[in-house]
């Protein structure tokens, strides 16, 4: 059986993104034969420039196209505030959600002992530069309600101590339109904990 | 909050392919800013170059990157058995399968009057041709056994009453290594029907 060595090549490219199995990679390969021409060629053309046009903020670590972030040069937000996130990903989420008018701060990761990720690979030099030298009063930390997040949280709080910052934490809870009956117990009672008068 | 153009075209590009919906779509296109430019360059590349280097057999309608495909111009392979599928994936499926040494037949999809796909859209004539210039003997038909592809088998071995060949259709029964219990009770009575002395 001839061996078809351009869609090999795709199924191993699609193979490089991650919950991209085997299986999923061929079918989405035999689906791009399917495509018009055009439609792959622009589709090559999106991938080859994603990396060349996007880069990290050279202040916060937000994905840009600019050289320095929309957020970070719009002097209308909140500059008095970061809120902490781990991954660029994150601010997007953030600024999806539309409550929030302060500034970021992408660490690019989570202290992480299961992976070996050590507190210099995240940026946390430039962010302790940025509250020395930018008027900042709080710093929202926002990493995931994981182990990881969690010990880079405390991490980071126990840092900020001796900084003249207020440091706080997102808060845990039920997810809004979830579900008591399918809600971990965990959850329940961090919930049940953060309760507030209404 | 900027918009990453760079990024919406990527996702845009993998939301054309099927079962990719909008957040596999995103997650995939933040997964291609982590991986190294050269991957990237790489990937860009395959998917260019993907329609120009592969195309359809025009004798079978296999994929190939030849002239023509290496079983149609195998000479040690049987000669005079064709057999009959809808897509080019299913050949290799079947060459993976390593059971069949005949010839192929690719049809470019099955009859469906719920999408409207009609005969004169399939590769039908040139099967006829097939048949009636090389030496074929049987015929087997593999379409899918979902409501298309039996029409499809139907209306073809209607088609091919008028020629010299033994028309057969590959058997329904019982996938191996599944369970009894989650067969559902279609496959069991054609598993019945189709029952062979051991």
């Amino acid at each position: 059986m001839e061996k078809l060595k351009a869609l090999e090549r795709v199924e191993e490219s699609f193979g490089k993104l991650p919950s991209v199995g085997k299986k999923s990679a061929e079918r989405m390969a035999y689906a791009l034969l399917d495509l018009e021409e055009d439609d792959l060629l622009e589709f090559s053309d999106a991938i080859k420039i994603l990396k060349k046009t996007i880069h990290a903020c050279p202040i916060c670590g937000a994905l840009t196209e600019h050289d320095v972030c929309d957020i970070c040069s719009d002097n209308s937000r909140d500059r008095h505030t970061v809120l902490v996130v781990s991954y660029p990903k994150d601010v997007i989420a953030f600024e999806k959600a539309d409550g929030y008018k302060g500034l970021y701060h992408v660490l690019g990761g989570t202290i992480s002992v299961s992976r070996g990720k050590g507190v210099d690979e995240l940026s946390i030099d430039s962010l302790l530069e940025r509250i020395e030298k930018e008027q900042i009063k709080e710093v929202i930390i926002a990493t995931n309600p994981t182990v990881d997040g969690e010990t880079t949280a405390l991490y980071l709080a126990k840092l900020l101590e001796k900084y003249e910052v207020n440091v706080t934490r997102i808060a845990y809870g039920l997810p809004m339109g979830g579900n008591l009956d399918y809600t971990d117990s965990l959850t329940l009672s961090k919930a049940l904990e953060g309760r507030r008068k209404i």
